[in-house]
Order: structure tokens, then C-alpha cells, then sequence
């Protein structure tokens, strides 16, 4: 399938659960929607499920990693190894997205869609859990030049929808969620925010893994000259992922792609994850639908990301992580939401009075 | 045991393990506490428990239950009887504790410790996990009389605190919740939060399970009235839980201490179950540090009582129902929070560059 063919396909939700569903909880035994985020959310799970009583079975969190070229400006804290050392780490079963999936019962598979690192050295104790699908050393410098070509671009974002949809068909998955790895990627991320929500990069870059003032600035004035370069305030976004983007974040998109093309809800993470989504959002408004904002992280784009998809996050922790983690916590209010429409009994079948 | 004994018994959480575990974050493979929230909420628990490695074993939520005879003002937008209906749906499997508790694996038991409804009738399921233990048929109309004598409020606490202890000693919890039922509740947890914080009730009383602006100022009216009539700003807690207070907000109070008593987190629901706690604090200050706050609520009072006890609501996803809803759906987040501290491998472990 290509990129276009794959579109096509996408439905939208169904309006018509969506209905069914708030007249259902309008009779559920509790003061009117006295669940408040949570029936909406339940709502949401009854259009992309097309039932009244939803049921999570298999989960799973998609991290997808990729290096970007534009480290070499200064705008890390962290050097750029640190990418495929922590690949290492999710492949050990050491990181932090390892010890929320393990608690939250979620698969985690890790893909390689671009990093520096050769992992042919690796001794991998979950070996099928790994995909490497480099798609070149990481990105280009998108100080000097396009992070990369239009057909990288979407390369990015089928491997994503491939490595999606196998194991959403192999492990019959029904909930899953987007993370990511790649040093210097809040850089990417808040440009591709700054070109699709036409906003500015002083209000939209923040301090990633932990700069300090002069780093910040320097972000700033990285975003900057790209928006300008580029003139990306009036591009694709196939043009912005090509122009400011990264491996992961393509393939990020492609994950959510995979999601609405199975009927089924994606759980995005943080600012990384919110710039994929902003990149499938614009290739298809309807994937909009099947996404639930798995928490609000501290990264200033994020806020305004998350209100452009209109997306209200389930958590606001004040986390800055990555890797799918605010995604993976989020799942079980998920689950929990998925309960309170589909066992929570009416009035009428309680015998419960209903308001006087 | 009496409640002043209890009282003594209650001893601090680790400080000795609160630094060590600050010390442990720091370590973790991740920016400098990145994981926010959930960096300071592993580190409470590795307090409370005396231990690095935290481990959430089995789970319970204490729902108590009250009526009240305040409800003659004509202050909530639910007949009385809900109460009781309400209870015989708990127990029934039918409410929406009980679909989030089987969700989250949680434990639900269920105390009648004064409501005006007659049990015996009630063909139970689950009739193990229900505890009646009625210290009145309902609280007096405390615009007339004070609520409930000195002596029932004390034996509200205890019945709280046996019930709990009897149980995590049962079952081998090491996390509990609290719960409420109670139609009325909301005005009792309003004066009692306008009591100990010195707050007015303009600010604090909210529209509990709905109610229209008339009644709303029917119930600022009654609270206000009740403030006055008994000085309530300068008494004790115990004082307070007698002249205003509720028989399920007593035994939540119980709850809390029986959790501090066994060095156990406890997570606190919306603003009844935080009224409950309010008085746990003031009877014992230590009890605070065994507090979780599930959620922040839409009633105005709670927030401010947070405050006060200067916890920090894992959700606040706009509900109002109690029941125990919010600090169920809290705990698996708590079990997230548990496994970062617990499974996160360190910089040194993991061989992973820490920060440039």
C-alpha cells in the first residue's frame, strides 16, 4: 500500500455510537455525566469501537527512534550516543517505558527508523521486539539542508503503519500507543508545530531533556531560521516532515495511521508524539478521532498541539520523558473509561430513584 | 483500642527513606526528574513503606456510608432514599465503583455506618463485603441540633478504623482508598472544610449532585447558619465531626488512620472523603504523609482542602461522583509511580551517558 492509497481507506468514526453512547450514559446510575472527562472518553471509545460496551484486550507501545542532524548546533543537553544507548536500554528491559508496560500489562516494540547507532553488537534479550528499519544515519542538519527527502519522508511514515499494523493483526491488538527516542528531537518536534500551528518559536520551544538559557536560545534560533528557509508556514506536511522533521516522528504518524485504518484508538505520548499526530492529522482529519491524549507533558508546544487536534490530555503530571510514557499511564484510565459505559448499570435496572 | 491510644500509635513515614529514594531518582536513566509527579510520588512511597523497592500488592476501596438529616433544608437535587438504593447497587455489582474496582483489580467493602435504611430485606451477592454497623439512622438536621453526640463521632472513627484493619490484616492490603454514599454529604464535607480551613461558604459549597442556584444558596444559607450557631472556626476536629461532620465521614477518617496505623498509602476521593481527611489530620498531623489525593473534583471545597493539606491530585478529569471512583482510578497510576523507582535501571547500570 502506498501513502495516498492508505488515506483513501481511513473512515471516520461512528457518529451514530457516539450517539447511542451519550444517551447511555445519561441513564447510567450517578448524577448527570457526574464522570466528567470520563464519559466523554468513554463516548470516544464507542465511535471507534462502533459498541456500546467496549472492552480493551491487547496493548502495545510503538517506540520509534531516530537521530537528527541538527545536534550538531548545540541545542542538546544530552550528547547524541545517548539515542542508541537507550535502545539499549528498552531492549534490556531497563527504562522507565519497560517498567510502565511491564506494570500496565503493554507490549513494547522498539524500531529503528534512523538512528546513528549500529546495533549489529547488540546482545538482545527481546530480540522480536526490535525492528530495524534504518532509513538513513539520521537526518540531515535542517540548519543547512532538508532533514530529508520527500520520499524519506514517506518512507518514515509506511514503516510506521507497516510495523503497526503487523502486530496490531499478529498480537490482536486494540489499544495501542506512540513513543519515541532521538536526541534533539523537542527541535524537530516544536518546528513542526511552529509550522502547522503558525506559531512562534520563542513561545513553542522549551527545555527538552534540561538546556539551560543559552542552549534555549540557540533552539530558538534554530527553529527560527527554518521556518524562514523554508518558508514552511504555507507548506505540506509531507513538506514539513521532509523540510524539519525526523525518522521517528514520520513513523510516529504512520503508527497513528495504522490505528484509524484498524478502527481502533492510539494513545499519543508527549511533544514528539503530538508532532506525529499533528503530521497524520493533516494528511487525514480523520484520525483526529481515534486519538486520546495520554497526558499534557511540560513542554510549552505541547499545551498548544494538543489544543489545535482539540484534544483533551487524560494526565498532567508535569512529565518530560518520552519514550511512550504519559501514553502507557494513561492506558488503564483507558480501560477504566471502556468499564464505566459498558458495566455501570441504569436506573431503571438498579431501581435506583433518579433525580427528584 | 481507644482513639486517643490509636493517636499515639500513628508514627511518622521515613524521612531516612525519602532522601534515599530523592537519592535513587537522580540515578535513574532519565533527565533529571523527568518523570515529574510520578518522581515525587515513587519517592512518598519508598517513605511510607520503608523500602526502594516499593511493591503495590492487593488493593481496596472502603466505601462508607451516611445519611443525613440536614437534607430536611432541602438541599440536594436527590431524594434520600438514594442512599440506601445506592447501597443495595453496591452491593448488587451494579455502581460504578464497582466496574472501576474490577477494572483495577481493587477490593470493595462496603459499611452502612448510619444510614435510615433497613438492610434486612436485601437479597445480597457479595454480602462478605458488607459491613452494617449503623450508629444512627441518619445524622440530626444540624441546623437544629449538632449532627451527632461527642461519643458517636468518636465511635464513627473507630468503626472506620476496625473495619480497615480488620481487613488489610485479612487480606494483606498495602493500598486502600476511601470511599462515601450519602445523599446530603456535600453540605456536611462544605461546613466541615469551612471549620478547619476558615473558610466561607459562598467559596467552598458547590452544587454537589447538581442542584439548581436556589438550592445552592439554600445550602451556603445552612452552612453559614450551622457555623455560627456552633463557633465552629475555633473547635476541635472531634468537636467539628459531631456538630456538622456525617457517620461515613467519621469512619473515613478511621480509614486514613487505620492506613497511617499500618504504614500503608491511603488515597483520598473527592471532597467527602477529603473532609474525612481533614479530620484525620487535625486528630493526627502525621496521617498527611500517608495520604495519596486521587483526584481533584469539580465541588470548589476540594481544591482548597488539597491545599491545605498540601497534597497534589494524581487526576483531575472534572468528576463529582465519590462513591470512591476517583481514588480507584488513581491506583494503578500509584502502581506506575511503584515500578519507576523499583525497575528503572540507573546511568551506571544501564551504561547510558548522563548529561554533557
Amino acid at each position: 500500500m502506498n501513502l495516498d492509497t492508505l488515506i483513501n481507506e481511513i473512515r471516520p468514526v461512528s457518529a451514530e455510537y457516539f450517539d447511542l453512547a451519550k444517551e447511555r450514559t445519561s441513564q447510567l446510575i450517578m448524577p448527570f455525566r457526574a464522570m466528567g472527562e470520563i464519559n466523554s472518553l468513554s463516548e470516544k471509545l464507542c465511535a471507534i469501537y462502533q459498541t456500546l460496551s467496549p472492552v480493551i484486550k491487547n496493548k502495545a507501545v510503538f517506540v520509534m527512534a531516530g537521530d537528527h542532524g541538527v545536534v550538531e548546533e548545540g541545542i542538546s543537553a544530552f550528547p547524541q550516543e545517548v539515542t542508541g544507548q537507550m535502545i539499549g536500554a528498552f531492549l534490556n528491559d531497563m527504562a522507565t517505558i519497560n517498567a510502565l508496560s511491564k506494570t500496565n500489562d503493554v507490549l513494547v516494540f522498539v524500531t529503528d527508523a534512523g538512528t546513528k547507532h549500529d546495533f549489529n553488537d547488540l546482545n538482545l534479550k527481546n530480540n522480536n521486539a526490535f525492528f530495524q528499519r534504518k532509513i538513513n544515519k539520521g537526518t540531515n542538519n535542517f540548519v543547512n539542508e532538508k532533514a530529508m527527502s520527500l520520499k524519506e519522508a514517506e518512507k518514515s511514515i509506511m514503516i510506521g503503519f507497516e510495523i503497526a499494523t503487523n502486530q496490531i493483526e499478529l498480537n490482536n491488538l486494540n489499544l495501542i500507543a506512540t513513543g519515541d527516542m532521538g536526541i534533539g528531537n523537542t527541535t524537530s518536534a516544536s518546528a513542526i508545530g511552529c509550522a502547522i500551528l503558525d506559531e512562534k518559536p520563542e513561545i513553542m520551544c522549551g527545555r527538552g531533556t534540561g538546556i539551560n538559557d543559552i542552549t534555549l536560545r540557540k533552539k530558538i534560533n534554530v527553529v527560527e531560521k527554518a521556518l524562514q528557509k523554508y518558508n514552511l508556514h504555507s507548506k505540506s506536511a509531507l513538506e514539513v516532515l521532509s523540510s524539519v522533521g525526523g525518522f521517528e516522528i514520520g513513523a510516529i504518524a504512520g503508527v497513528i495511521l495504522s490505528a484509524a485504518y484498524h478502527k481502533i484508538p492510539v494513545v499519543i505520548d508527549g511533544v514528539i508524539s503530538t508532532a506525529g499526530a499533528l503530521i497524520a492529522f493533516e494528511l487525514c482529519n480523520d484520525t483526529k478521532d481515534y486519538m486520546i491524549a495520554g497526558h499534557k507533558s511540560v513542554e510549552p508546544a505541547h499545551s498548544k498541539m494538543l489544543n489545535y487536534l482539540n484534544l483533551h490530555p487524560i494526565l498532567d503530571l508535569k512529565m518530560r520523558l518520552g519514550e511512550g510514557t504519559g501514553a502507557v499511564m494513561a492506558m488503564p484510565i483507558i480501560e477504566s473509561a471502556a468499564s464505566v459505559i459498558r458495566d455501570v448499570a441504569t436506573f431503571s435496572d438498579a431501581g435506583v430513584s433518579d433525580k427528584e
